[in-house]
């Protein structure tokens, strides 16, 4: 599996797509958006002021989600310059997502953003562009971004993690084996033996490594990032907050691999490519990296019925023209939320028709444990500072 | 009609997409590209070899034209590296084009542009980005591009001309209507009166004028910039080179007015958004709007029958993946060109049903037109330097 090719949000406006199903993404951009709006504006004045602000989402993804960054951005700096009587700067803002993301709907959307920047002003001062590409690697030319934003996308892994070769002594050598990662799981569990476990974190570990020396190499010195992504609060990755939506998917998938319906060996060979890390992974990796100063970190936890939308209490308005999804149940809604964004490789790895089967089961299960629990899902943000 | 919404090139890769039906424009960049090359170089020098070139390609469409330009200016500045023994830059490549174009599919044909340059040398200096928008209004910061080109784009209008004001004197005062601008036609003809050259004539400079100031002030000063448009060697607009392909459309709309398909008052009311200027027209306008001096003017002809395709003698290599198109007369092959690029506009205007019975006509009457005389399109390429 390609997985530039096939690790998408699902496109366009449809029931499953992810401008329908991303209120909780929404909600996460608004619990981190007063760190964001900090480091902006430290960046701002301490650059003294410069005549061009340049900004990079990336993992920006579609639908209504997709300019709320660069919205912010801009009425952020534009209402410092009204309170310190300044001519606001013009904006490069870059939205940038892997090439299966759809750009088109997001450029449609941004003539309405046009339209009500350019009534406020005579001149325009916003310039958007799409960016399509992996953050893993480069993306920008050297030193040409002050401010890079990036949120609930850094727990994406760059490949996705299939086998591992396990080495058996026989009398007089060693025998090295390829065995399936994780047996009857598609994600870390509490069952995952102490190599899966490894295997993800080295993964995770080298790929935010891959990520910061891009962004240190891309970055203006003094830049600021700030990065949200999906963590965890407990040092163990097995602790069940971490993974319990993804073991009870693989749980699914196996009863259906039992009834017959799919290969049991294909739920064994996928692996999602996702990890979500400690707040202590990702400092040491900071520290290690080298090239950021970690300003500040925090963690928060939305809660999983944010899926289901804000509804009347957002006013009932629609966000860039996107209509707010239809009444669910909190249990579909979860269910919706996690497949527009897992289904992309879900249906690469097990065809299109193993899902119409297999999130009907999701959405009953997960609609049971939500009327048991409040669950909740932990994030982390970091604010970090390019150093000389 | 809101231009910016229905104006854009057949997405996709089907039998009428502009992918597959664009080897016309194909020829044009390649008759251009000298002047391009000179241009870049000529820029590249001057300005001390800077360590990073911004690049704006304006109306790149999509399909396998799409990357020519970025490819050929990476090509072409890497190719003068190497016999001046210099490392080259880095680039940054923007892709523009109305919001309707079809960017997701340029940006999955990255991916092999990106395998291709990567393979070639270990670290990553091309950065491609898309930029939807109007080339008539801006696109970028204040200073932010090096060099600009722009191919078969700019006989586009900003808006559609669809009526005009008729002055008529009666006894102690002046009555002013409101009259279809072009009875009977879809652009300009040998039969059309001179209010109706005046009107097209007077929107092409104001859009070229707007053009060049919007340019201006996103280039550095010494940018360059080179313009390939569709145009004309005649004076006079109503000569009938500049418009026969579109006459023969405007009397097959009509036909199908009388036969009652369609309403007469749509043809009325319909008129392309489209100009081919004369060398004179794009110097005057170049020299009234100041910004920029005139290095070279050139005009040539490709022929229509270049709508073919080169099959064999392009090598029978599919460019980016595209496949070449299949068999086809020429009189379908012009047609299916002129449906590529204007499908969007008629479709909206007409409704797409009138389509499936017009281009069939369009075609058996092209092949007729083909049959008896050799006819080819006039270009004109014009090289400019931003002045201090």
């Amino acid at each position: 599996m390609e997985l530039q090719k096939v690790l998408y949000m699902n496109g366009g406006d449809g029931e499953i797509s992810y401008a329908k199903n991303s209120s909780l993404q929404r909600e996460i951009l608004g619990a981190a958006r007063s760190v964001m709006k900090e480091a902006l504006l430290d960046l701002y004045h301490a650059a003294g002021f410069p005549g061009m602000l340049t900004v990079a989402d990336l993992g920006c993804s579609s639908g209504p989600n997709a300019l709320t960054v660069v919205v912010d951005v801009v009425d952020t700096v534009e209402e410092s310059c009204r309170q310190l009587d300044r001519s606001p700067p013009e904006f490069q803002l870059f939205l940038n997502d892997l090439p299966g993301n759809d750009f088109n709907s997001v450029f449609r959307s941004l003539e309405a953003f046009y339209v009500e920047r350019d009534r406020r002003r005579d001149i325009r001062r916003c310039f958007i562009a799409g960016v399509p590409g992996s953050f893993h690697g480069r993306l920008f030319p050297c030193r040409s971004i002050h401010f890079f934003h990036s949120s609930t996308s850094l727990h994406w892994l760059s490949q996705v993690l299939s086998t591992i070769i396990v080495s058996i002594s026989v009398p007089s050598k060693l025998q090295q084996h390829e065995v399936p990662l994780n047996k009857g799981s598609i994600y870390i569990s509490d069952r995952s033996p102490p190599p899966v476990v490894h295997a993800y974190s080295t993964q995770f570990r080298k790929d935010f490594s891959d990520f910061l020396k891009c962004r240190s190499e891309e970055m203006v010195v003094g830049g600021r990032m700030v990065l949200t992504t999906t963590g965890r609060r407990a040092l163990d990755p097995t602790r069940d907050e971490a993974h319990f939506y993804w073991d009870i998917l693989s749980q699914l998938l196996m009863d259906m691999a039992e009834e017959g319906y799919i290969e049991e060996e294909k739920v064994d060979s996928f692996n999602l490519p996702y990890y979500a890390p400690s707040a202590t992974e990702l400092e040491s990796e900071i520290q290690s990296e080298g090239s950021f100063s970690l300003k500040r970190l925090e963690i928060f936890e939305v809660p999983w019925e944010a899926c289901q939308g804000h509804g009347d209490d957002d006013h009932g308005e629609p966000q860039h023209g996107f209509l707010p999804q239809k009444m669910t149940t909190r249990g579909q809604s979860m269910s919706n939320c996690l497949r527009a964004i897992s289904e992309s490789m879900l249906a690469s790895h097990f065809g299109g028709d193993v899902l119409q089967d297999l999130f009907p089961r999701y959405s009953r299960v997960l609609e049971d444990r939500l009327s048991r629990e409040k669950l909740t899902l932990p994030n982390i943000v970091v604010s970090l500072v390019r150093k000389p």
